[in-house]
């Protein structure tokens, strides 16, 4: 994180996908265009991935689009992707390849209401920190045939290595915030093994840097995932700071949470690497609303902010922020899906506007 | 199901585990004690689970548990467990063993908000049809230490034979219902063939029923779990009517659920197999809120009515939930989760009256 920051240019891949994706990403790019000097100068390189381009070129992820990012890019921004709807031979999720072949080893979700005083704070301001490469993602899946039919099983993955640096992540986070909390999701009642691991290794963090003392103000709690659900999302989501989840559980939560605050629309994040950072709105392809002009923009240029800021680039990512707060605590120009009757394009002026 | 209609008595295993099971099992008994001729005479054995039974015996469940659950009981009803809060080497949750010791292999767990006219259709009416033997739960894990660390492995076991009985338990419960409606969750974006298999098993009900016609009146939905999980807590509870789901994503998407009807303390299950029914309330043990009497007892006393139902005693199952409903719908005795001020007693009474 924060490499980039000495640059002269900051090379950006668009890698829009399916369905919204394609009106969305546009947004996210006019967003870090009108920074101006408050980023390096941007140069942005279109890329292709999705399920239409699997059924154009016969991959969801071309090698070319993994290449470009990995070779000339210094970090990108990824729309969504639609899944087809039955079985496809030869089909895989580019977001779930994309993730694994760059080592985006978190998911990092910030969940924020916005408060109708600017100056007071926001109802629901959490982070779901999703551990983004294992857990039943490794899509290691085989299937049997038995005198009972079918069978199939597969393999849900955790590990040492992986929970510790997806909780490592989870304390930095936790320490840049006011509540410096995190709190573990597991369902170690039923996975003691797996999910045993992942709680131990996350709690064992802070001892593990005791000689420096880094993590010694950030408090520990954990929760098992119906009921961090169920407490999260209804009851008292203030609850909570800085969440920390095995992959599914950490895919789950953060669409729940988008309940908390109107809309999935409304849902930014990155996935972040050592060395890469993707941002990447929540929302999926939405299909039924393409063409529509109606698409929330807000989470792709939210995933603007949050990846200029895992880069560094504060100034530039907080003034994105402010603009897209003040656009939905007016609620003059929202889209649908917020209950206003806005299009896409007019809120992307909205916040052009205020930037 | 409706298999002991016809019996003179009925033997019911009360099994109120640890917590606030102990002060809403109770709650369950009297309700079924008020029903007089409406079900056979009822007797209740008292049988020991849990984490107490654990520290006390040194097994979360005892084999004269099951023995008597078996050999003397026609139905039962389970409170609630706590779990260790580290690993406890010998410690298995005996919810999820006894779910599968009695092949209970379908938890049925239907969400119902209580409309402020009597004769208007409540807002939520939806049921979360639960696989309850297999996907994570088979617990199989494995730890090995690598040279990067500790790495730990679990299954995820999905069959054609669990995942058709369960879709039938799902179609028969639709077919009951008057929407008529099924939606699979599944996530097979990712879990092309675990959750393939279960999609395309559920799927392919109706056509192994064709000639029977039987399913041709249930219409078939699916959703990604993710989705699933946003779209149903937050923007359209009303486009469910029957879910069906693997076992993991059914306990999220019920906790989930709670959260529409205001409380988890009014949401009541059954554990169901072709043999026998176990009701259980899906709350926890909550161990926090013991002793205090404020336990919301409406989950284990609808459980009842629900074991009730399943087993063939409609006008027994109607008149409690009609008795609850009127409680819930006057608000005057409620407990503090409802925003009420109700002791666990109280609420009782209240119901008991009303019976
Ligand atoms: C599209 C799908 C594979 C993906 C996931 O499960 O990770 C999506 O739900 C997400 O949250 O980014
Ligand atoms: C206690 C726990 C093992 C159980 C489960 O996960 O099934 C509980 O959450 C439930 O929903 O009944």
């Amino acid at each position: 994180m924060g490499t980039t920051a000495n640059k002269q240019s900051l090379t950006i891949g668009l890698i829009p996908g399916d369905g919204i994706g394609v009106e969305v990403i546009p947004a996210a790019k006019e967003a870090i265009l009108a920074l101006g000097s408050d980023v390096p100068r941007p140069e942005f390189v279109d890329l292709v991935a999705g399920f239409e381009c699997f059924t154009r070129h016969g991959t969801a992820l071309p090698d070319e689009t993994v290449r470009v990012l990995e070779e000339e890019c210094d970090c990108a921004i990824f729309g969504a992707v639609s899944s087809p709807s039955r079985k496809v031979v030869g089909y895989s999720s580019p977001i779930v390849d994309l993730r694994k072949r760059l080592d985006l080893y978190a998911n990092v979700r910030p969940v924020t209401s916005v408060a109708t005083d600017p100056n007071q704070k926001p109802d629901v301001d959490l982070v779901v920190v999703r551990e983004n490469t294992e857990c039943l993602y490794v899509k290691q899946e085989e299937l049997k045939y038995t005198e009972n039919g079918k069978e199939a099983r597969a393999t849900r993955l955790i590990t040492e290595r992986a929970s510790r640096r997806i909780g490592q992540m989870a304390f930095d986070i936790a320490k840049g915030r006011p509540r410096k909390h995190v709190t573990i999701i597991h369902k170690s009642n039923v996975l003691s093994v797996t999910d045993g691991l992942f709680r131990e290794t996350v709690r064992e963090i802070p001892t593990l840097a005791q000689f420096t003392g880094k993590y010694d103000d950030v408090e520990i709690a954990e929760q098992i995932v119906d009921s961090a659900v169920y407490r999260y999302l209804f009851r008292e989501p203030q609850i909570y700071d800085v969440m920390v989840a095995p992959n599914l559980y950490g895919d789950i939560l953060s669409d729940a949470a988008a309940a908390l605050v109107g809309s999935l629309g409304l849902v930014p994040s990155v996935n972040a690497g050592d060395k890469f950072i993707m941002g990447e709105p929540v929302h999926g392809s939405a299909p039924d609303i393409l063409g529509l002009n109606i698409a929330n923009p807000l989470a792709s240029i939210r995933s603007a902010a949050l990846m200029l800021r895992f880069l560094g680039y504060v100034k530039g990512a907080d003034r994105i922020d402010r603009a897209v707060d003040d656009v939905v605590r007016e609620g003059v120009v929202l889209t649908p899906d917020l209950g206003g009757k806005g299009k896409t394009t007019e809120v992307v002026e909205a916040v052009l506007k205020k930037i």
